[in-house]
């Protein structure tokens, strides 16, 4: 764990080739730590006095290791308060190699700074005031978003759309907090500033909104994370022509001898703004294969933890090995969130199943599209919530803490109801300020803090 | 093909995610497309007046896509010809999602500007006068260095070192030249101002300077790209494990079963400061296994393009097996580049093999360093090179200049030997004038051009 007064460094852009590199340094060293490496001559090291320069200006140099000139960089400076973290913060561009980059970052850490861990930066801008903890987790949920739609839930969550939501409903749990526990100063006086049936009110109210949004969290979910899919069926039934189909790529080798697919593969697709996690799973069998046999046993496990489960029965198959195939569904598969497929329809003459079932061939585009639109018809609720304009969830944690505020509310109408003294309602209702509190960092514990920020990726 | 007069841009962080990605956008109307987007204000769009601001200088704002903000960014203004590209540029500094930076890119194409090329931020820089054609490549090598020597080779000639000594060779040729067309000029005088004995001296001595110059490709070869290793042998003859010790790694699938390994893996390790790109193959044996066959033919593919072949034996095998494994190397492997090693030294009971051969185990610290030193041995000359302080040709491109510019200086000799005309010298000192000058690019046409920067990643 850094301390508060270490000055930390990381690479802030991502790892790869590319023509820019970002390594971020941060801390009350920061100047210090970079003048003693920033030449604003390549002839011999000549010093660059930081404390001169501007704040929000941009200036070329070179990097010195020893004699070495390691790169040439631009360095942009950001004088305290005024950064991202709060602190006095230099950014590096660097040439954007993977080596160079690491070179830079080694020598930054050699003049006195300390590696950042996952998200520090973030978490100094929080405990700097920059910004609240909402707004933090948004900043690493803009960053994982892969659709439109949780692009714009975070950027909302960013802009302060929950935490003024929040902030809203704290102030009004405060002033009936502060109405019962003034009636306690007075109790000897016999005074009722708090109505009881009011309060009851009150609460009542309070919980029915966060229930709604807490129910948003269904919606909120597959809107950050996506739906995760798994491609189940006996071997042959075209697992993985599918997977390849739906993807339009060749990612999954495909060939016509059972157990090709040996270990489970992923990708994500996006269908109507949905975000899919596709799994193409090792058919489902038993075999003497060591390799393929760990295989089905990770497919069991990932049908186990799916969203949604497309099984695919070979229509073109015997009509026994269909029975058995569907046995097999029926007994192990079938739910509100799977769907059954059959394959191959170019190939099969069993006319029956065609007419009746979900029949695809992976050579036909509208057949394929059918499957599509059953894919987004299973999760439509959400796809409608996400169009409204009110709060949506999508964070775990905000929809613990806003449980358990409604948790103590419950607590609180319930100890009205049985006449309980105000010093338990006090009680109550202040766990609840603090589980509402716990959203947007105005209650924290390093618990908490911890939790957030090792979600990020190094160098936020 | 962009035109000049178009203002491009693209994503010049690498591609994933990470704290920041700066999109550039460069060109003539650089500052009216970021302003149609760019608004000081969330509440409502307000216009930042980028004339206005001094260059190099960082401002705070939303993008705005019509009512939609899509993100809070940092923009980095550069007024030309004060930029890399030498016109005007805006780096913006967005979040570092691969969705957010892909939206903030087609924002700004959307807002008139066009995709670049890969290179094309160079290649301005290049026709705008900011660095020369050989400081272009060793951008474009900066990035792809993978080791202390490839990124040392890099900043040399980033710096300007090769730039350097071919404007030295050039006014040395330029000097020549004139003298022998001066003579030309005045041929009716009969005056001779080149000694022809004098100019063929000094067209050796060039020459002799070039072809060691050219002889460094080798080892330049080596620091750019590595040594590609294959490692080969029979099925089960160590060949994952051994890849895998070497790499420390669990990268390949290793099992006791033969043709684990179907397709070939490649890993880059670094041993005394060269890189070895490492190719674990497939055995090599016949086999109905579709999957494992197409992977065989794969494998001979790469062990046909190594440097250095590792060819491995199992000595704990019975001794006919042994005796056709060492048939097949002679006949098939052997050579200056290849090492024959024996496998399994803890489990055979064979003492004359480890006593006359290069003998290991992966579980063996020792005898695996053994090897190391026996692959860092078989490049040891580029190794001694790398320590010289000469300049040490890296890039193809060069080195045929180089050599056309030798092939041009050894026909003047064979001009003057022939006793030709001064007319046939000059054309031929002309002609290495240009191939030397191909190389800063102070002679070149579009065909150069292209092949420069087609090798570089986009958005630098």
């Amino acid at each position: 764990m850094n301390n508060l007064s270490d000055t930390i460094t990381a690479i802030s852009t991502p790892i790869g080739e590319g023509g820019i590199s970002v390594i971020r340094v941060s801390g009350e060293n920061t100047f210090q730590v970079v003048e003693k490496i920033l030449s604003k001559s390549k002839e011999s090291f000549k010093k660059i006095n930081i404390g001169d320069i501007s704040s929000h200006t941009i200036h070329f140099g070179y990097l010195y290791d020893g004699d070495d000139i390691i790169d040439e960089v631009l360095i942009s400076i950001f004088k305290s308060p005024n950064s991202y973290t709060g602190e006095d913060v230099v950014e590096i561009s660097s040439h954007g190699g993977v080596f160079v980059t690491q070179k830079v970052l080694g020598l930054v850490i050699k003049n006195g700074a300390v590696h950042a861990e996952p998200g520090e930066f973030t978490k100094r801008a929080f405990l700097n005031g920059r910004m609240d903890l909402s707004q933090a987790e948004a900043v690493a949920d803009l960053i994982h978003a892969k659709t439109n739609e949780a692009h714009a839930s975070s950027i909302k969550q960013l802009e302060g759309s929950l935490s003024e939501y929040v902030k809203k409903v704290r102030e009004d749990l405060i002033s009936v907090t502060a109405l019962v526990e003034l009636e306690l100063d007075f109790a000897e006086e016999d005074l009722e500033f708090a109505h009881k049936k009011d309060l009851q009110k009150r609460a009542k109210s309070i919980i029915s909104d966060l229930e709604e949004i807490i129910s948003s969290y269904i919606s909120g979910k597959v809107i950050r994370e996506g739906v995760n899919v798994v491609i189940a069926g006996k071997p042959n039934s075209g697992k993985s022509s599918l997977f390849n189909a739906l993807l339009k790529t060749e990612r999954a080798i495909v060939s016509e001898i059972s157990g090709t697919t040996r270990d489970y593969l992923e990708e994500n697709l996006i269908i109507n703004g949905i975000l899919f996690n596709l799994t193409d799973t090792a058919g489902l069998r038993t075999t003497e294969d060591i390799i393929e046999s760990e295989g089905i046993k990770r497919s069991y496990g990932r049908i186990k933890g799916a969203d949604l489960i497309i099984f695919l029965v070979d229509s073109s198959a015997s009509s026994e090995e269909i029975k058995l195939s569907i046995e097999y569904y029926d007994r192990n598969i079938k739910s509100d969130n799977s769907i059954l497929v059959y394959t191959k329809a170019d190939i099969s003459s069993n006319e029956d199943i065609k007419k009746d079932n979900l029949v695809i061939s992976i050579n036909d585009i509208n057949l394929l599209s059918e499957l599509k639109k059953e894919m987004t018809r299973k999760v439509s609720t959400s796809l409608s919530a996400v169009k409204s304009d009110s709060i949506i969830l999508t964070n775990l944690r905000h929809k613990i803490c806003l449980e358990n505020t409604v948790a103590s509310l419950n607590n609180v109408i319930k100890s009205i109801d049985d006449n309980m003294s105000g010093e338990f309602i006090s009680i109550d209702l202040r766990n609840a300020l603090t589980h509402l509190g716990e959203i947007t960092g105005s209650v924290t514990n390093d618990e908490i803090l911890h939790y957030v920020f090792s979600k990020f990726c190094i160098g936020k």
